[in-house]
């Protein structure tokens, strides 16, 4: 006897009615031989960390039955390690914060920051789960603006701050999907708008700092107490299946995080295989430069095919401009590769994958280009 | 230069107002010999799935850079297996739903069915994080009542929801932390209660149902599509470390809470860990029945010693009465063995450890009782 297809669907419950008629978020997964839509790395971890991993693991194993560090001490203690040398400024543990992805950080930020009678903004096209994680949240979402070539306006922002009084900022940098990351002087204008609109916490999403041309924006949480910036383990350290997250602000704001964190939320697993990666930091960065020139390279390449790109400080590039960009999208899956159609109209966006499956993408590109013509 | 001691407190910052003043939940980490305080399993994980979880999570490590599957189908398979083969009850992967530590589960639960503009209820002394995710998600907490003796008095309990009218309802069997299961009866009288009142959504915690003289409660969901069962790893399986809580229950709401789940909220190395631990269950289910001993071997010696000893269907043993428990807490304390004060007037909480363990704490309230005398 099966339990399933009782018959019952979702609205039947007595969900929340926004939730009604909603969908579960997530790309589409597709068994295609070329997928660039998820921007993880193309590169497995090389064999000598899967093996530290197996080791560290295997320690943290026999102490299983134990609650794990709630504190996660060891493991803040070598992230801030690693952000006082990449990012050329020194924090320490007391400053950062871990969680399962950085999806589950700005939860937590949201969480003590937003929340019911509040509200968050950001500026899109940016990353979805800044729009759903406030929603989810129980905090208001409100869509700022940009510019027509995907930079924010900075006098457009502020004036939306000022009239709009949001209690988050979010500001996304590199800028996903669209790839360009946000100037220093462009954070402190927000940053500034949201303090005199009312004290605000602003939240700088670097995930993809790592591919950028420009320097991060870390050194900014100086002096600035409600200035966070979030980072990722996902895709420079290419552990997207880690699940991995961490913030880096004032050690007030790790303290007050603390009131809404599950207790022990990050597992001795996942504590252990983020030390054994974090140990391999030299060889994951230089996967990181091989990522960028060949980010750089499809740049230049749909470029000399006629496409409108977006300039890329990430490990993915906008693309387009198409009359109808699911035509596209459909057109390039057709011949092997998924890419990501964002719903930003006109635009798709394609993850750097290896040198092989950036050869693949292009030649879909022109494939379709050829057809279409 | 530390970036430390900013001088900037949490109330500073401009958290939400009901978190000013709040500390962490959590129960004290002292380094103490014997700590019975968690309901932690005492056993570690034997060494043929400490070698398997390496063997599991190196092979995951493999396609790390992936994302994991958003879906966990292989964990949620083997989860439903466990569950039809030792509840006596089939279930299928569609009504099985798993995330990080039940806590997450329970959160999902209350994002989906409570929220804001919504109320649940639970019964207390009860699981303290059952209120304290309600706060966190922004949903309206209600006491309801128990009897002297910590059973449901249904009759009360039935008119407080008839009453108070809540979206959620929490029934813990056994429940934490006095230990006793709940009927099958009870449940049934306030599932109907709660549907009459509202169609309302009731969770019936089962974190240590393995460790009952009752079986579990799993096949109510039958025909109760608002009826959820929520389970651990945490406890049965010796792997709180782990953090891997799941719940059973009619398939819309394993669809239902997809819609507010962050998206690969389970760890690919999560995943491979809990399939691990799933290959060993006999044997796990092994120390089960030793510890089940232990319990029953640590209500009989305390009732022998003279205190009073709420029945226990869990790994933990509620105990009493004293003037001040706090006191009695800290001179338990003060001979080595660390047992949990959850704050109800009169009563402390002893885990369940190994045989030594276990003598050591009655030596314990053996020894405070003679200084008292």
């Amino acid at each position: 006897m099966t339990r399933t297809g009782s018959g019952i669907g979702i609205d039947d419950l007595p969900i929340r009615d926004e939730l009604r008629g909603q969908t579960p978020y997530g790309a589409p997964q597709l068994d295609v031989p070329v997928r660039l839509n998820t921007n993880e790395n193309p590169y497995p971890l090389p064999e000598a960390l899967v093996r530290r991993i197996g080791e560290r693991v295997t320690e943290a194993a026999r102490a299983l039955n134990r609650y794990p560090d709630r504190d996660a001490v060891e493991l803040r203690t070598e992230l801030a390690a690693y952000l006082s040398r990449t990012a050329g400024y020194e924090v320490s543990r007391e400053q950062v914060w871990a969680a399962n992805g950085s999806n589950e950080v700005i939860q937590q930020l949201l969480q003590t920051f937003g929340g019911p009678g509040r509200s968050a903004i950001g500026f899109e096209p940016s990353y979805s789960m800044h729009a759903l994680i406030s929603r989810g949240t129980g905090t208001e979402w409100i869509s700022g603006p940009r510019r027509a070539d995907f930079t924010i306006d900075v006098d457009a922002a502020v004036a939306e701050i000022a009239a709009r009084r949001p209690d988050v900022v979010f500001i996304c940098s590199p800028n996903n999907p669209t790839g360009t990351a946000v100037e220093a002087a462009t954070v402190l204008a927000l940053y500034e708008a949201a303090q005199a609109a009312r004290p605000s916490l602003v939240v700088v999403d670097e995930a993809y700092v790592e591919f950028s041309h420009r320097p991060s924006l870390l050194s900014l949480i100086e002096g600035r107490p409600n200035l966070v910036v979030s980072r990722t383990m996902s895709k420079a350290f290419g552990a997207a299946g880690l699940r991995l997250g961490y913030l880096a602000a004032d050690p007030a704001v790790v303290d007050a995080v603390q009131l809404v964190r599950l207790p022990y939320h990050l597992s001795a697993v996942t504590q252990a295989t983020a030390l054994a990666a974090l140990e391999h930091t030299d060889t994951l960065l230089g996967y990181v430069e091989q990522l960028k020139a060949e980010r750089d390279r499809l740049v230049t390449e749909l470029r000399a095919l006629g496409c409108e790109v977006t300039d890329s400080d990430a490990n993915f590039v906008q693309f387009g401009r198409f009359a109808d960009s699911h035509a596209a999208w459909q057109a390039i899956l057709d011949r092997g590769v998924l890419v990501r159609d964002n719903g930003v109209p006109g635009w798709l966006r394609v993850t750097a994958g290896t040198p092989e499956e950036n050869d693949a993408f292009l030649d879909a590109v022109r494939a379709m280009q050829k057809e279409t013509v």
